[in-house]
This record gives C-alpha cells, structure tokens and sequence, in this order.
C-alpha cells in the first residue's frame, strides 16, 4: 500500500443532515415535493456534504487524454491522431467542453495521462503522462499493474489538489480515441454481459463494424483474462490511462464528501471501477445523463442510479455533466433562498385535511 | 376584430436558417450528432429567430396571478386566500419562480390578471385585474366573452412589453388556487378525453378528492357546453384569466419570433389555446419539462412536442422552464463558440469511411 487512495476512508454519508434537508424543503412556499427530483437532489448534497445549505461552486472539470493501442485495429470512426488535435483545441478553448465549463463557470483542467504523442509545453495543459498511450489489448496487456496504480495516483492527485484550490463539485470528463472499446471490454469483464448489450455505435460507426468491435472485444477478453473482482487488474488487462485517472479523482473527491456529477458511458465506467475499489465512493456520485451509447444503460443499473438527463448526448469530456451542472445548483439555490411558509405566512394546507 | 392579436400575423419558422445551423452543427469539433438533443435545439432556434447565432438572454418570465371561482368546491389542497398570499411571495423574492428567475438573469414580471382580493400598490407588481377570479364554472361561466378578450390581451401587450426592452426568450407562469381543475376542463372540453386519464392529485389531494374532482368537471362540461373548437369560448365557460393572460403573452412572442420556453401542466394548457387562436403560435414553442401532473402527457402528445427535462416537477408559476433555461442557452452557446473541424485543424474522419 503505496499510495493514500490505497488506504483510503471515504466517510459516510450524513443521513442526519439528509433528514433536516428534507424537514426543512417541505417548509418551503410550494406544495410538498412539487420540485420533485431537485428536492432529491438538495437532500443527497446535503448527506454527502454534511451541510444544509452547501456551496457547489466553482466546479472543477477534470479532462484526461490519453491513448488506446486497441485504436489500430480500426474500432473507431476518427484515426488516433485525433486525441492529441483534441488536446490543443481543449488548449485552445474551442471544444464542447471549454464552452460548457465557461457557462458554468468551472476551473477547468486538461490533463496528459497518456496521449500517444509529444504535446508541447501549453499553458493550461498539466503534463503527467504515464506512458505513450495503453499497448493493444487484442495483442497484449494495455499496461503494467504499477501504471494502473501510477494511473489512478494521478487522478487522484490532481483533484486532491483542485478541491484544496476550494472546487466545491468534481466533473471528469475524458478524450481518447478507442475509449469506448475499452469501457465496453471493461463493462463485460466485470458483469459477464452479452457484448452485443453493451457495444453500440460509439461516436459514429456502422453496423458491420459494431460487429467486428464486438468481436474483438470478445476474443480480447477470452486472451487476457481479467480477473473480473480486482479493479486494477481489469485495468491493467484493458486500459485505459483516463479510465484510471477518472477513478483516482472519483476517489479523491469522495474522501473529501465533495459531490462528483458523472458524466456519460466512459466517466460512468470509470466510476464503476472507483466504486470497486471502494464501495462506499458510489455515495458521492450524481448521475448527470443518460448517455446515448448502449452499454451506459447498463452501467446505471449496476450502480443503481437515475441520471438527470436525457438528451441523447453521448460526446464525453465530461460536456454532459457540465450541461447537467445547473440542475444541482438549482436544487441548491432553492433550499438555501426559498422562503418558508412560516417566513412569507402563507396558510399551509386546508384544515379539513 | 378589435385587438392586435385577433389579426396576428406569425412569421414562418426561417428553414432555410435551420438547414444551415445543422450544417455548421456538423462543422463542430464533435461527432456529428454527439450532442442530440442540443443540436436539435440549436437548429430550432434558428428555424425561430431567424439567426444562426440567436441571443435568447436576458429571458423574460411574466407571472400572471388570477384566482378561480371553481376553488370554492374544494378541488384543491389550498384555499383560496393562497393565491394572494403567493404574489406577496413573488414580490418579495421567496418563491421558486425568483430562486430560479435570479439564477437565469431573466427579467420577473408578476401580473394581477385577476387576484381575489385588492393587492397593495407594491413595487414590481403591474396591476391589471379584470376580475376578482373566475366565477364558479359549476354554477356559471367563469367569465364573460369580453373579459376573455381583455385577458388574452393583456397578456399580449404585457410580453410585447417586455420583447421591446430587449428579452429574446419568454417563459409564462402562473398562479392560481385551482388552476389545475380549470385546465384539466379545458383538456377535457378540447380533447374530449376521459377525465381519469386527464386528472391527477394536482398540487397534493387524496383519491377520494381526484374523483369528485373528476365528477364535478365532467358535470360541469355538460352544463357549460364549450363550443370545443373556438377557444375564447372554452375560455368564457371555464376560465381562467391567467390562462388567456398566458396564451396571449405566448402569441406576443410568437409574432416576434421569439421562442418561448413552455412550463408545466397549466402553460401547456395555454400553449393549446394559443395554437387554438393561430395555429403557427407552437412552431415558437419548446417544452421545457414533462410535469407530473397526469394531464400533461395528452397536452404533449396533442402539441406534438418533446420536454426536455423529466424531473417530476409539477409546481407551476414557470419554475420548470427557469429549470430548463439553461440547457436552451447551452445549445446557443454550442453552436456560437465551438471550434470547427477546419479552424481546429482537425482530422474529419477515417479516410477508409
């Protein structure tokens, strides 16, 4: 046990301050749970946080680059270049991402885990690359164990250090082109699901080639073997770098009771795999949308979780929750800035009732 | 034909502007279609207004408050004396029309259309009652022909108003102690759909009280007899003000071009009215969110339009559209600051595809 998110404690959640959340948002001036799911919401922040009325902002939004030696087989609809392009547009502020973390008025922080090319020095970039993308898991291991474990650290270094800067709700957000080949490998080394439940389009493949990438899903599993209950092994076996770092910092934020909003299919497989590591990291999560790639769906049963949205997104970098964002702070702004019905002395229901 | 909005004359929604949205759309730095539904949304706001890049801020949300005659058969969770008490609410800033107005920087008009009781002269109050509240539909119209007129226009000259000072996106709510039973009879009236499939426990009443309030509208459609095909007279029969108030503030923003944002059960209701006066008013129209309350589903499968949000809200006064009202701006925001494929020097696609 090398590193602290080995040994981690993520507290319990507050269900005492749950319970005053939900006394005082029925004191409010509107019907009793006619907010409907923000009600929901303003009680899970206020168990994760252990406050009332929490402050969620600024969010921070995390995005890990990184590479997939799996892209060479040709699963995708963009060449692997790709990732690295997308890099310096996240660089320069013109990806989904830099629009919707402005919106919300996120700090935003791109980080280099693992993108299979040389970036240049760029401010803004956060340079922790572990390796030059993950190695091709039809042909071999996607890397060593002590990566996965370098992997993770670095997620979870890197919102350790944005949540001591005062970020007050954790976004991850990702880009590597292959990615949803290896969440897709993930997903069914660990439940054992058909391939044919989980691989979907991706960001834009046809029918014979969804085949073929479940194909060799299939035959890359029955190769490697993953030992479906340890989280780093699976890892290890599938990659992939961002995965890992989404994890690390799903952790960190847990530990800190900061509330982390999860974005699609990859950011959900990699809070599959925080959860693994430690059960008790699912409390903090909020589920932002319901992604349009077929395996999310069953992701979100595993983890037993309602998204907010529903608008077909499925892009990553961590755009949907940050889309999402505004939902959890209206449920915040209504607990903390509503008026009571005792304060505006409104006549609370019928006395025949 | 004595009222501006009686010979409106709605633009076209602008095609040729959405085919060109959806071709820039597919300029961005994303997976064509990554982004669903904001992609959809983008493309009818250009159909809308007309403009690639639209300015839907500062939204405006006009309040309208008005009380029904129908609230003395005891349909509702509240008395009647509520309504009053919620504009004092508005006016002074606790209700969760302003927590959710204040957060989308949206100008708040609240508007007696037709209170129960005198409202004191009170800052951000537009006092315009045409009536103390409805008459009791079971026993009498709600109201006269004129005073529907009035109503309708009120609402009309009010949002034009407001779209002179610079709002460039509309939300009606609304106010009403049994303003659920006024527009669950006009679905009713309309649609000629079954009340049990139309009334639900509106802002909070047993199944005991759903079934009088069920019986107590179907008798009272049979006395009333709305012509269902002319709305001003399914107005006249069964109310309300802030009814027509709202679907005259909506036909207002559609002859402007100026989309509106529709909330839950009672603005839907309105909308219907509205697309009943002139049938291009929905074309201007975006669901905001799916209410709770049961009768919603008919209105948005009779309006022929999607929500975009699933909450299970159902409080009313516009809250769901202020909800909503970001995501609306996300879209706006997607298409206006995103780098395309060429500016960001990107790689389009796999050459083999």
């Amino acid at each position: 046990m090398k590193y602290e998110w080995q040994q981690l404690n993520i507290p319990e959640l507050n269900e005492g301050m749950g319970s005053k959340a939900e006394i005082y948002a029925d004191s409010l001036t509107k019907p009793v749970g006619s907010l409907g799911r923000l009600e929901a919401l303003a009680i899970e922040l206020a168990r994760m946080t252990g406050e009332l009325f929490p402050d969620i902002t600024p969010p921070g939004v995390i995005v890990f680059a990184a590479d997939h030696g799996i892209a060479s087989e040709g699963i995708s609809a963009y060449p692997q270049e790709v990732t690295s392009q997308m890099v310096r547009n996240f660089l320069n502020g013109g990806a989904a991402i830099n629009v919707f973390s402005k919106s919300i008025k996120a700090v935003l922080r791109i980080v280099d885990i693992g993108v299979a090319a040389d970036l240049e020095e760029e401010e803004g970039l956060v340079k922790k690359k572990i390796r030059y993308g993950t190695a091709n898991f039809y042909h071999q291991d996607a890397m060593s164990r002590e990566e996965v474990l370098q992997a993770i650290d670095t997620g979870f270094v890197e919102a350790k250090e944005l949540i001591h800067k005062g970020v007050n709700c954790l976004i991850l957000g990702e880009m590597g082109i292959g990615n949803t080949t290896a969440s897709s490998a993930i997903i069914a080394a660990v439940t054992g699901q058909s391939l044919t439940e989980l691989v979907g389009t991706g960001t834009g493949i046809n029918n014979e080639k969804v085949q073929y990438k479940q194909e060799l899903i299939k035959k890359s599993i029955e190769k490697r073997m993953p030992k479906t209950e340890d989280p780093i092994d699976v890892l290890m076996k599938l990659g992939g770098l961002e995965i890992a770092g989404m994890a690390g910092a799903m952790l960190a934020a847990a530990a800190h009771r900061i509330p982390i909003l999860v974005d699609g299919f990859i950011s959900t497989t990699a809070a599959l795999i925080a959860t693994m590591i430690n059960s008790r990291a699912s409390d903090y999560m909020i589920m932002a949308h319901r992604s349009a790639e077929l395996g999310h769906q069953t992701l979100l049963k595993l983890l037993d979780k309602e998204p907010l949205l529903d608008l077909g997104m499925r892009l990553g970098e961590g755009s949907g929750a940050a889309v999402a964002f505004p939902i959890l702070q209206s449920a915040v702004l209504m607990l903390k800035n509503m008026a009571t019905f005792e304060t505006a002395q409104i006549t609370k229901r019928m006395k025949e009732e």
